[in-house]
């Protein structure tokens, strides 16, 4: 199945003087291929970006802008009823900002990936998903958007011949349909348990359910998140099982065949 | 003096349902020659910042980016005491944003317009200015910075060559010192006094102060406010003063000589 | 029916320097009862509120803390899938920083709407009405709620035996289910015949629906809304033909008989 | 000196999902006498406040309103140049809305404590010092007010009979003239140094200074802070030492004498 894959990460998720997560930016970085660069409405802000773009140079990882609801409270996680007109112009305004911290550091923009709940409000609303890809289509240079296979993002993004980058929940639970599946965890994954379904996923294109059984999957981004308890054991376990195993690791940019 | 000059204005200032100033947008959009897009942290939000830029494309303006600090309550008027590198970051941020909306438009971003009072901190703070300007020309494409003649900012602009756009500020006093006064007003100021102010400025090159000496100016833009009463009425007197006396309107991309 | 009733419209939704609406809030406290001050989250800011509260002490008004979505952009008028606690913590902070400002001023906190797109989501919310007027409760003082008659709102209210006050929405249309029916008007409203339906309804306790049938309303105050075209002439209208019709104006802590 | 002293710190610091500082609220709860309650200006959010004041009546510790610029980003710590009217509404706002959740969880408000760079500018501007205590003293009560020994806050307070309380900074480091000296730390301080400092301040009256001389303190309340490294073990070292010293840990209401 697939050889080659991204691994992507959400980054940059501090405002102004608080941090998230056990595990630092930096120390992240040197396991993945593409970063979520947080774009200030819902996590990050000017100076956060801005160190966070630095880093993404640095380290030669893929540039992604990470754009979410206006809701620094919620954390991007609460619906908000806004109309898509003025989603997208939410997601144009904070993908600019992103872009532009881009360009400061001569870095160009990879991929786009909705945050959170605006994430899981294009999955499903394809209104939504039709207008925010003609939207980053009409500024030219075609920019891969993440969604979860078989979503509205997904399905739109195919019939406008947009390349779409489908993703694979390392840290999350599938159930039957192939959805994800949100379980309440008690204490911490165990990284190898994960780095092992990540491969399986990879090699075979298969995985296993809460149910027991087994579902197709069709991808090609590993996601997993920097607040996930031992986010940093994960992304070694991840990357050391992947490159054992014979598949490469390569921003999404590469997957894709693009530029 | 000048014989070709731009005529700019603060646009797009409203905030979700708020409007602010007498004047419509598009109504002013047909006298002004390039428009200072408020980017969304003392006015503006990513929906205005999309109908203005339509605006900008629409009447063929020259698009500008007019950050501020952050603080929509205070409509970016407090100075607040943050580094210079936050602000630059804010201002990146900002530019960024506008930039995005000029992309999706179709129209590329001119020139970049601090506000208020974070124009005001850049025109008497040196290594902000110089730190700014660095951080434009680092991202390429050589984007016009509108300043004060005199100030910090515009003596760092021409130290590093870069595009500088002084302004002529039709609707404010000047002191004998050549800087603006900020004088209590009472009433509606008279268009055609202004309209007048500002031929003789351009043809002459001087102004009467306050005191009634008379002061030289050097300027390549006039700037008014939307939210002068009367502005509208102003726009139209300052345009057709000046064409009637054999100035040409342009934007700064032009009166700069730039592509 | 109604003898005496109270008159309600929601103030100080300005917000920094922008303001809302061609009626200004001064101009509106002669004609009303009680006073729904916008508490920061969709409308207003602490000057604003220091402002009306001032107004709501000279004209002898009920004071009224009128909490929001926290949503600037959106005045308040987009829902947000917030849970139940953290939206009558947000209730708990505006009416808190409400009260203070009467405090300051004098004057005692008299009743509480929820606003926009709140105030609908409680009346449709039970467990959410039911949190918020236990946790006003708590507080004591029995701070009468505004509320929709038929509401979850007013149930709990009802079974909890807390002081409740319906209202009947004078610029707006019902249906023949009894509830408010969002029509599309081109214009201006006819200020009499807004009076005129509101006088029926104190009187006889019917309103003429959008079918042409009528139903019955039952209600203490009555709301109008200070950005309808023309609010304030229906303010005036409504005061002068129910005091005509001998329907006495009191405020809400009279019309029920508090304190 | 000093028999009886009162232990602050400020709490309640989170902002959404976000977190600051190694100890928990709950945990530092133990150790002190009065808490200054972040307001949600410069951190904290309604849930947090929710929490924070519960703790503080679960632990039976002193309210305090710590409000602060309207700055998040900034954590309050960066000046803004807003009126004295505006900061004055800003800090009452923000009481009221702290008082509001004493008042749901039962416990009456028992100081006010502005925070950061307000407290600074409080601190050297007396109208601000004055118009703030003037206006906690409209809306009755006489709730204590926080300060410098020496500041404008204090004298301003000395002068109209307000109750003031003097705060004595266990992790700050004082210069010559009595005032606290901003020194880069490198490490973890020493908590027993921190405790013993505090002891001697209290019984002698003294503190050692930067240069090695000694200067005179007064003071009724000692101030340190949840975000320097080792708080927890901070706070347990003065706590421990002080009882052991015979210096007796109350809130400002006992040290101060009132209700």
């Amino acid at each position: 199945m697939q050889k080659t894959i991204d691994l992507n990460c959400d980054m940059g998720e501090s405002f102004g003087h608080w941090t998230i997560g056990e595990a630092s930016d930096e120390d992240l970085m040197a396991f993945i291929s593409s970063a979520n660069v947080a774009a200030g409405f819902h996590a990050g802000d000017p100076n956060t970006i801005n160190r966070t773009v630095k880093l993404v140079r640095d380290y030669g990882v893929g540039l992604g802008a990470h754009p979410g609801y206006n809701d620094l409270q919620g954390f991007g996680r609460r619906f908000i009823s806004a109309s898509n007109e003025e989603l997208v112009n939410d997601i144009l305004y904070q993908v600019g900002a992103v872009r532009e911290f881009g360009r400061y550091h001569g870095v160009r923009l990879q991929h786009v990936k909705p945050h959170g709940a605006l994430y899981m409000e294009a999955a499903r609303n394809e209104d939504l998903s039709l207008h925010l890809i003609e939207s980053l289509r009409a500024g030219g240079g075609e920019v891969p958007v993440m969604c979860m296979g078989g979503s509205a993002t997904y399905e739109v993004g195919q019939r406008l011949g947009h390349p779409m980058v489908r993703e694979f929940y390392a840290d999350r639970d599938y159930g039957d349909n192939g959805a994800i599946v949100f379980t309440r965890r008690v204490g911490r994954p165990d990284p190898q348990a994960i780095a092992d379904k990540c491969l399986r996923a990879c090699i075979e294109g298969k995985v296993k359910t809460v149910t027991g059984r087994e579902v197709d999957v069709d991808f090609e981004s590993i996601c997993f998140h920097s607040d996930t308890p031992g986010a940093l054991e994960i992304a070694k376990a991840i990357r050391e099982t992947l490159l054992a195993g014979g598949v490469t690791i390569a921003p999404v940019s590469t997957v894709l065949g693009l530029g």
